[in-house]
């Protein structure tokens, strides 16, 4: 293979003045230090965390494309009012994509970097939207031998929130927990992780679509939000679970507090005095996400043991250390085409990535939507 | 002292059809364990979390009185929306009253009881608006000789929940805290206990006359929520203080997410790099009152390590330990007529609580307006 000098980046750019500029830039591949490998990036999906940090507060439906089918550009209208949450970015051009999976094309002199010429490996190391990426060895994953870009895409982003999701579980001492959003990529494989290590779950979906789907994959206790008989529903599997602990991709809305609610009434139903406090038993809800990013309504009527906050895999996994980090890492390896599996509704190049037709698609973040980019396509 | 046969002890009660009803009992004083002590009541407050057991979700602007003269009788509709909430007490006759203190008429065989002969004490019991207690001797502070029962009525909820929230920053490795509702009772012990110990203290109050009040009091940061500047004066407080922590005793509506906001806001001045998910400094507001018993709103914008949720005096106590908690305690009756000084609006007597008239000046839980009531005064 030679080595290319120069390839494509994803660039994503907030001006002070209020646009939003994505475009691709050319720029020159980085000669390798001793311990690195130079990637090319065939397989990065489009998460959640990678369309804020794509689009930031612009208005999307507002966008408009220009440039040339080569070399496009989307620009967007942010709104004045979020240009206050802008202010750290604005002004600097952004490379995005948090993972993706490739082929090391050159390595350094290091031996571990050696050990990967020639191999597919999947990496979490920003601006995956990319041709070439340069990343330290330690930071790729070897994929087993079998495996393609795409069902290597994505190790690292997903499996490792859903993997951390079950270990905070153990650590802070709750049995069971409810999800949101949970017909979702994510929402799958934290349900095949929790059938299969007999960990109660409750998943609230938004369809009764959504519900067939997760019965289907053998989940036991799905809840319709849109149904009228949600919180009756909820507050059933919650006490059939015994869950105290939920995450949240949501966040806006009153969904968060009504998972509280309907922890509580389960307690209560074992409660035998009366407390004006409520219950004594902790009752957590973790925001990942921000799919509703309008205010978060939190409805007090459960007491006084309660905490919502935000949580986040990477602060996780730097809280939980190396060791079981390198632990939950080897276990998607080891269940890539199982447990792990992902599914993408389409690919396209780092251009086609760039039309308004595409961002129609993957734009709304809507669940069961997955869009990869393969940055080496033509 | 002669031993009474009998005395009046306040309940509270809601029953099934959505009435509440506040009357005076009489009880038998029940024969005392060697443990124990029998206590003529002489002085007990009314905190806001008496109240919130004392009138449960019943609507006082509805109040009416009846009965007689001696034997009051107060009845308040329970709205049927907040009978739900309700369902753990209905049909039960509630004493009421955290603390209070007075004198000692008779002690149980043991030693520790037949110290506290004669003396006067103040005690975290339950059931304190009434005319005669027994309780464990362990449960009293021995006061010293020179205070009256009114000066150690209060001797535990505002000061261990003041000395808790302080040392609830140590603990979680905060160095400055911000508190709402500063001009409270709570809040002036809490503005002299950070002055003392050094803390930073970000005091939020809710007028210009309580920021003049504090000042007074020598507070060095105090913003006026009722300010039109109040965003941009709280963050310079947070920033001058780097705090990071925050106690609110009003929990509705969207002050907790303000704070919130003014932190992050304080932290990302000393930013180097742009974080989608804004810093990594854990943020965390407590909520341990309920002034606004609407919801509450939080506009999540200060990135995602940040906390919202209950706290409350007694589990902390619980957390803490023994030893721990025995040197708060000390530190209060060391302080009782300095840090831990309380004031109060007026005394009254259990029949003079059940009058409308002194329902309207303790009921709306006006910072500044704080009753005792006298069990012992005819």
């Amino acid at each position: 293979m030679s080595i290319p000098t120069h390839g494509l980046q994803l660039r994503s750019l907030i001006s002070a003045s209020g646009e939003l500029q994505l475009s691709l830039i050319e720029q020159p591949v980085a000669s390798l230090q001793p311990d690195e490998v130079l990637l090319r990036v065939e397989a990065a999906p489009i998460n959640p965390s990678d369309i804020g940090l794509l689009f930031g507060a612009a208005d999307m439906r507002s966008a408009r494309a220009s440039g040339t089918p080569a070399r496009p550009v989307i620009s967007a209208p942010v709104p004045e009012r979020a240009m206050a949450a802008m202010a750290g970015r604005v002004g600097q051009s952004l490379p995005v994509g948090n993972e993706g999976a490739g082929t090391v094309l050159a390595a350094g002199d290091a031996p571990a970097a050696q050990a990967l010429l020639g191999r597919r490996v999947a990496v979490l190391g920003g601006a995956m939207y990319s041709q070439y990426r340069s990343v330290p060895a330690s930071a790729c994953l070897l994929l087993p031998p079998d495996a393609t870009a795409a069902q290597g895409a994505s190790c690292f982003v997903n499996p490792l929130t859903a993997l951390g999701m079950v270990e905070t579980l153990r650590r802070e001492g709750h049995t069971a927990l409810v999800h949101t959003a949970a017909a979702s990529n994510l929402g799958q494989m934290l349900n095949r992780i929790c059938q299969a290590d007999g960990v109660g779950l409750v998943n609230i979906v938004r369809s009764p679509a959504q519900v067939a789907l997760l019965r289907g994959l053998g989940a036991q206790h799905v809840v319709d939000s849109s149904a009228p008989e949600f919180m009756a529903a909820l507050t059933e599997a919650v006490a059939a679970t015994g869950a105290t602990l939920a995450f949240d991709a949501i966040g806006g809305g009153r969904l968060a507090g009504q998972i509280l609610q309907a922890m509580e009434a389960a307690i209560a139903r074992q409660a035998t005095e009366y407390s004006r406090y409520g219950s004594a038993v902790h009752k957590q809800v973790y925001i990942y996400g921000g799919l509703d990013t309008g205010a978060t309504e939190i409805t007090r009527s459960f007491g006084m043991s309660w905490g919502v906050g935000g949580w986040l895999m990477f602060p996780f996994l730097q809280r939980v250390g190396a060791e079981t980090t390198a632990r939950m890492k080897q276990r998607v390896a080891d269940e890539l085409h199982t447990t792990f599996a992902s599914h993408y509704t389409r690919s396209v190049s780092l251009a086609q990535a760039l039309s308004l037709e595409a961002i129609g698609v993957y734009g709304p973040r809507s669940t069961g939507t997955k869009v990869l980019i393969d940055p080496s396509a033509g």
